[in-house]
């Protein structure tokens, strides 16, 4: 079973962060109720800075990302996988566990429905939890030798051509080995977290959280045999801009950078990990089936007998 | 507009047949209340043979396909999309106008469902009726110059290999050009509605019912690039057995032939169609949506900004 | 058989013109062979201005491209497929036909090796072709009601986000009747002409040049169960632009205009057609083989038993 | 970099092995070729038992495949991808080395040309060696809690429907938790070795050969949302049979045992591994791109700019 069953010590009482999704006003309300409860079980309470001034909720410390990395024992994250996504990637350098908690919709990172939130932290604050670990990417983008940009990405990093350029090509190498020369829109380099977004609409494969590699992705490629490969993610994959215009690095599809021909990104798995708590008896699985409908069938009897 | 609005004349009283599924039994009422109602609006009532047997529902007469296609002037059929496949094929020699009521799961082809059907069913009978003509393939099986083999398909004629086997390799031609020789699991030759059944799963696209294409979509091919390719309907295709064992050819995974190295299968569309009446204002998009789910996301917020 | 056999008038003296492609320094000896043979045989032969200005070739007229389309009998293309789209385009309305030479490495469009043209064409000039005519694409932005923008495309209108940005959000209606919306990097509607480019490499199926229809194929669709959709080209498609950032429709990679939200292309198949000239014998088939290496096999003999 | 360089005493005199393919007269000269060069440095030769009676050559012993698993240091495999496939299952229970040599078309597996085959063979005694591990999945098959077969396989097992019935409908648990009820042709689960077997076929990821991962592909899924995933070769897989007629279970494609409803199999990463010597310097990306024509692409220039 993957993940960890971890004793946590449910009488000690904690700092818990609370972070809300950009626009927190609608939940303002469902933040005040964990906090109240939280703070009724004996834990201090801190609002992320953002999301403080968005709810103007009072009687709270508001702390920046940093801050929650080095003084809180837990994060409780409400909003989309977008929302975890940001915040993750900023606390990735501290290890805070993250809790996930989404607004009617199930997402792949916030796995906690809000209507049943109170019932499911009290249960987790009793130890009732299971402890997944996950890893970053980390990105180094070189020009004429010198580092130029650095970033880290949760999901994916994607080297893409502009909407008014023709292909871009790229030179792929894995631990200094020549992979291939690659003419696409871009290249998607995602880890198993990313695998279920934007590698997954390009065509790649879905990789477990705990499998320890990081998925190739190309889109529209020229090659018809060009497949997404999965490596070990103790590879380190270099990128190099060959051919194409308009060309640009996103990470996480949530911070970019422009890159000229000649460029090359490094990258590899990074130091940094996430870990989600999650309710006690979560499936990897039961997320799955539900965001991808495997439940439901197009329903071609034709083919049935 | 594809659909073409036909003016029945809803005042001159109609033979009209009703068809249910294998196991009809559970739908013997809603056959049952079908009849009274066209019976009350003038109409004579026959049912098919074996749906007759199975329901038992006295004061009716009951026909053979055969005889409904001489006979009726419309036939209705209750059930999945298998059910009007099964039928519709049987049927096609004698073009008699087919309207598909589903029980609850909305069919491609059985397009009403069972607890709206009377007002529906009423409507129609009132002129309020499209009408949509659709192809069918016949295939020929030769051997050492020999037919031995012809049979009808509505949506597909599929030569593969058994589960036991390796792989079939087989020679294509269309109007007598060579096209390939491909090595695969087998190849699925569908008319526009089998493209949505496995066609689809074996990733072919979606043709429209009113196309004059017939889709070629191979199955698990050896040859990364060999990738479904669309003619037109006015084509012949000859696919040639090379090698492979326990190999078969399948009609709507319906009816089945065993094939031998140098059997040959010609694929036409046959001289018949198949024409379905709808509600007015129906649309294929409309089921295409629900059927794939369409209007549902897998809400990969990660990707959006 | 798709191709038409036309018994081309060999004994009349025509007028030819010749058109290479954008650097033609390097192909100017073969431009001026095929001069010179072609005016032996009594041909009037005028050059396309840019190619007269590239090879500085005496005794030629020069003529643009709407002036061979309304002298020229019939033009010959050298270069690559991207050439042939770029006259092809500009030739349309006067519907010349067009005869595409490669050099060295063969085209969808341009079937003809260098090395092997003049006893070709000497063949061709016999009467010794195929016909094949093509469909193009006219597509008509419109913002706030009123026309801003209008092309053909011969292979593509795409229509796609920018590299800086997540998904593009787009309505599609097809004759008045919606269809989907997409949430995706894009959507291509192809030609069969243009389903063996870009669209291929995002998914899409092959077309035969003959088939009367239309491909849309989703790039990276969020939905999974968004796959291309076939329809037929008398259809007009109406892709409205409901969410994104930094959108533009591309013409066959070649043209380019920005969309705003609200924005509506419409698009449907142009009045116009391209007419090619093939050698007599040519197969649609043999082309496909060689371009997507449907002969070679990536030798799994694992699979073969 | 993946493969390990192990410094091979090239000093000591070794047993090894030679094995052909199943029809090995044609390649008889090499196999006495190889085997005279090796006794020439010291070596003590031994004929795989079914290869020695092929071609008859005197003065060497023959071994059974036991035999060569117990007394062998290493084994020479001269054939395709499938001759290794063969032998280096029955060899993996004794961890022989296993060096592949084809006969002219470049195997995953078999990666040293025939045509050089005696220099390169020279260097690798030598100690210019590069140790890659692989490896490989044991299935058992129990029917109403009673085990009733077992086998390895080291490229994938495969549970599928026969040619003449419609869907097979399997449970798939993953380390006792619930993945999904899949209809489909069938499943393939592949270890990185058959990632670019059958699975590639089935639209399935390339698993780099050192990924601790197993993938499970559908082969034509109902679901179109169905994809493959990459889960950690530290799972235990189990599939049950669900619904489907003539189901059967293939290992490798090689040997294969029937199926019932109700069938569990329990498919998990054997205990013992395959040990490949490939020449100094190998890179399974140069193999990669050599099988897949990555280096050739369509051709496509209208995607150009």
């Amino acid at each position: 079973m993957w993940p960890i069953k971890l004793p946590v010590q449910a009488a000690t009482p904690k700092t818990i962060a609370i972070v809300g999704k950009y626009h927190a006003a609608g939940i303002a309300q469902s933040l005040s109720d964990i906090a109240a409860f939280l703070e009724a079980h004996g834990h201090t309470i801190v609002f992320e800075a953002e999301t403080a001034q968005n709810i103007a909720l009072e009687g709270y410390d508001a702390m920046s990302p940093e801050q929650i990395g080095q003084f809180a024992d837990a994060a409780i994250v409400v909003g989309g996988d977008g929302t975890m996504l940001g915040i993750a990637r900023q606390l990735a350098p501290f290890n805070v566990p993250l809790i996930g908690i989404n607004q009617g919709r199930l997402g792949f990172m916030t796995d906690i429905s809000l209507d049943r939130m109170i019932p499911v932290l009290a249960d987790m604050l009793d130890g009732k939890v299971d402890v997944e670990t996950r890893s970053l990417l980390e990105a180094t983008v070189f020009r004429d030798g010198e580092q130029i940009f650095n970033a880290l990405a949760f999901n994916d990093v994607v080297v893409a051509r502009g909407a008014s350029s023709g292909m871009v090509e790229l030179t792929v190498e894995v631990d200094g080995r020549f992979m291939y020369n690659q003419r696409s829109d871009g290249l998607i380099v995602a880890t198993p977290t990313g695998s279920t977004a934007y590698a997954l609409s390009a065509g790649g494969p879905i990789l477990h959280p705990s499998l320890h590699g990081i998925v190739l992705v190309p889109i529209a490629p020229h090659a018809l045999s060009n497949r997404p490969i999965v490596i070990p993610d103790s590879c380190e994959i270099s990128i190099q801009v060959v051919n194409g215009r308009d060309i640009s690095a996103n990470f996480d599809m949530q911070s970019l950078t422009s890159l000229s021909h000649g460029d090359r990104i490094v990258i590899r798995r990074s130091a940094h990990k996430i870990t989600f708590l999650h309710p006690e008896g979560w499936s990897y699985y039961d997320t799955l089936r539900h965001k991808l409908h495997w439940n439901e069938y197009p329903s071609v009897e034709g083919r049935l007998q």
